[in-house]
């Protein structure tokens, strides 16, 4: 081993895959494409096959004391189905890997189990295997979605083509405004145990953060307005890392227009209470599990005033950058976050 | 949630997953087979897909105090690929998701991924995918692998017929021997750190315990010697275990003979020295990664003194359970153990 010491931070979430898997190189005649999208694509004779894989650690992507295992099992769920719908596919398997403590009874894991089965028979998954283990301090959950795409309607990351336009499902920034409630009520609970946590008011961001939902619906919209996105990716890290992956992967750069980043008033005015630029929870709260895609301009007809998809920008030529321009017709550059995007409330 | 509260060591490994999964149907008609075997069975047009997924927890499976990371990369890989070679299949991709702590390197991590692609440079399959996360505590690797077999080529646990052979591939009981080498040296070095461990005369069950080979090699060798055994499981929660397994999937019993059992010199005479049966490390020790199957009579002749095949007992009515004939002709009843394996030496 080398002696010498680099802290995983140095390179933080994407430098540590990127550097782990650069020269990592497919050998099969089946691998259509490895590394670097939603989801895998391997060869399945009439049609592609979509394999895309997750782990979600308790202290890191979950915090038990006001996440109900049975949310956490519905989530777990999601958020890789959304990594297949992101190819323009259909998830059809799920295995199912969990590691966990003596600290959880049965019961818990029913609950846990349950929530996982609710979410694969709405969205008309198989759990077909997994693994069940004990673990030293925690839970660990790691699903694998296998999906199926139709060889000419795969949509990858790398497709976006210049002037194009950059489009979005539903509104973002609410599962971190949620994540922020909670965050709230559970210091108040830790500093005054009796105290009933304040959560009224709340539901949609709340939902939004505990039980997100993939868009099934949109890959269904897209087919009947015959659509096919140049390229495709979901907001897992937040509008502004998602942008730049979809702009990068083309050689392309992006303008995002912030006053048309869609957002839920709820939203805007929790984030107004808790001092937090709502543009902010948009570009770098992640967690929205909404689909980010780009478009030719012939479609915008297509996609005009659809209430579930809203253009925010457009693609443009590499030297622009990643633009955001503000209300006031300012131009910020747009940065990624990964891994320290909630850590990083004031950056872009 | 219910208000009883069960421990998870009430139901064991086991009985958790059966409990957890016992109801889960699958509805996707590319479904072929779901919870229950080594691999999961998906339809993919001219042959089958397979595919397996495993975890692995620092504390639980791996002590990084004597496994070197490039070891545990290339074990955490291996494991996999063996489900898929215990289904008759070829396994061609893996995906792999990393949680881990701060305390980890760059170069750690370098190491890790450098033993899963030397194992996957082996066997020939494709890293496809992956996430890489952190981790509150220790190192979490799990492990998706994907492979293909010929529709009339898969084998299940569950095709066993009564008086059928049950066949083993290798020697048996030698990781769990090299893990005892390396926990009394650990002890020794904490006992005294400036010992030097005593490793010398240890490689093969050393080698058995962190780097262990799947066996590829086998299944080309059933294609060569034209068998095709009625079910096949990996071992890697020890013969016992695995016996069951088969017997019960085929509503069988079945009969080992001990003195039949396959075992090296080197794990004998350290089990001996460590007063732990030999017969017991096979049986119990688990995580050998050979093949366990069953062939009909008429194949006998076919694999009769292959250096790397032993017929070990054979499929018995029912009525008879799962028995064990010791060299003394005693009949004692095998039992499996799962996870506590490893902390229960005197029982089978």
């Amino acid at each position: 081993m080398s002696e010498h010491r680099t802290e995983l931070s140095e390179l933080g979430e994407f430098g540590l895959i990127e550097h782990l898997t650069k020269t990592i190189t497919t050998e099969n005649g089946n691998t259509v494409k490895g590394i670097g999208d939603d989801a895998a694509v391997i060869d399945a004779g009439e049609d592609y096959l979509l394999v895309s894989t997750d782990i979600l650690m308790e202290g890191v992507h979950f915090n038990l004391s006001y996440t109900p295992l049975k949310h956490l099992g519905y989530k777990a769920v999601v958020v890789n189905l959304s990594d297949i719908y992101a190819m323009n596919g259909r998830p059809e398997q799920i295995t199912v890997s969990l590691a966990m403590s003596n600290r959880f009874s049965v019961e818990a894991m029913e609950e846990l189990y349950g929530g996982m089965r609710m979410a694969a028979k709405k969205y008309g998954v198989d759990i077909v295997g997994g693994d069940t283990t004990s673990s030293t301090s925690g839970l660990a959950i790691s699903i694998t979605a296998i999906g199926r795409v139709d060889k000419d309607k795969v949509v990858y990351r790398t497709g976006a083509k210049e002037n194009e336009l950059i489009v979005v499902s539903g509104d973002l920034g609410g599962a971190y405004m949620g994540l922020q409630v909670l965050e709230r009520e559970k210091a108040v609970f830790e500093a005054a145990p009796s105290a009933q946590p304040d959560l009224a008011g709340n539901d949609y961001i709340l939902e939004r953060c505990l039980k997100p939902e993939a868009r099934k619906d949109i890959i269904e919209l897209l087919g009947e307005l015959k659509i096919m996105p140049s390229s495709m990716i979901d907001i897992s890290d937040g509008l502004a890392s998602e942008v730049i992956h979809l702009a990068r992967a083309a050689s392309l750069g992006a303008v995002i227009y912030e006053d048309k980043v869609p957002m839920d008033t709820i939203t805007i005015s929790r984030s107004r209470e808790f001092n937090i630029e709502p543009t902010t929870c948009a570009m770098n709260g992640g967690e929205d599990y909404e689909l980010l895609f780009t478009i030719s301009q012939a479609d915008f007809e297509r996609v005009k005033g659809h209430p579930d998809l809203t253009v925010i920008g457009h693609m443009a030529d590499a030297a622009v950058g990643y633009q955001l321009v503000t209300r006031g017709g300012q131009q910020l550059s747009i940065k990624a976050q990964g891994w320290d995007a909630l850590l990083n409330k004031d950056k872009w």
